[in-house]
């Protein structure tokens, strides 16, 4: 086909569009850890889980494989700097308890309070894929800004979510169409 | 704390901020079939891999059972129509072949020629999690369109990628910031 280009699967990851960006949260040998994460999906609705792919060097692998729990941070593009740094900055070397005020649920995993929304997660089950292990959390609670909220729940516009593609973060843009509603434009075509 | 709310974990799928916009591709049956899916992440660097969560009662789950393959095809905001109804209607009751115009790598996964990305998958492993299974699927190959690439790969502002959130499309926004870069601001504070 001319109008296609075939690429190396190498750099697949890098396909995928959009990307959120997260935080990790972890304890590792007592000491709260954030790592910063675009390789994630809710994985379940009922009973409610989240999946993130960790790459097996990272310093968040040992805290979870150690507490059996994390937390999904959705920080702000208000917490930019501290979220990228946690991207580059590893906890092995770093000290990161300061990055961001932590609380706790239930679990040994801490939450970062200047984050809007907060999922604690205790471990339901992993899978070593390679490079990468693919950790599966239950959702136990999860903790929203009241002032990223309206009646209607988290505000997305309120809590200005960062995006990831190819390296660079973004911000959201504006509305485009309701799912479950513009297509029914098509069967009317 | 009373800055924080604390939500039932039952709807904790709506609170991973943002979600990506892509369609699954699978052969049922001998037909080509078109499922919307927000809950895709890469799952692995090295092979890379993709995990998507499909509800077991989604005709989609029929396809890579039968075949052990799909395909992830990343639709832009000029198919948003399409790519909502394949959301609304089930392949179980309407015929999606003509949907988009079908391509095929080595595996029975249809691509969707319309989309500007699509990556073949071949079936490594699932994870039945409740009401979803966690299909994760190696990258086989990687299609893109020309139109959309430049000398630095996919482009984004060509591709014009659709970002869900709480049951709305949103555009991509403006730039942000470089990641890896960013953070370097904290270490400089």
């Amino acid at each position: 086909m001319k109008d296609k280009t075939s690429l190396e699967p190498t750099g697949a990851h890098a396909f995928l569009f959009p990307m959120p960006t997260v935080l990790v949260g972890t304890e590792v040998e007592g000491k709260a850890n954030y790592m910063t994460a675009a390789w994630c999906t809710p994985a379940c609705a009922a009973p409610p889980m989240i999946a993130v792919a960790v790459n097996h060097i990272r310093h968040t692998a040992l805290g979870i494989d150690e507490n059996k729990a994390f937390s999904i941070n959705v920080p702000s593009v208000r917490q930019v700097i501290e979220t990228d740094y946690c991207g580059i900055a590893s906890g092995a070397k770093v000290d990161k308890t300061k990055m961001f005020t932590s609380f706790y649920g239930t679990f040994k995993a801490p939450m970062a309070r200047e984050c809007p929304i907060n999922i604690e997660c205790s471990l339901h089950s992993s899978v070593d894929l390679g490079s990468h292990e693919l950790y599966i959390g239950q959702v136990e609670s999860v903790f929203v800004d009241k002032a990223c909220s309206t009646e209607f729940g988290p505000d997305p516009v309120r809590i200005e979510p960062i995006i990831y593609l190819k390296s660079k973060y973004y911000h959201m843009g504006h509305f485009l169409a309701d799912a479950f509603s513009e297509g029914k434009k098509h069967a009317e075509k």
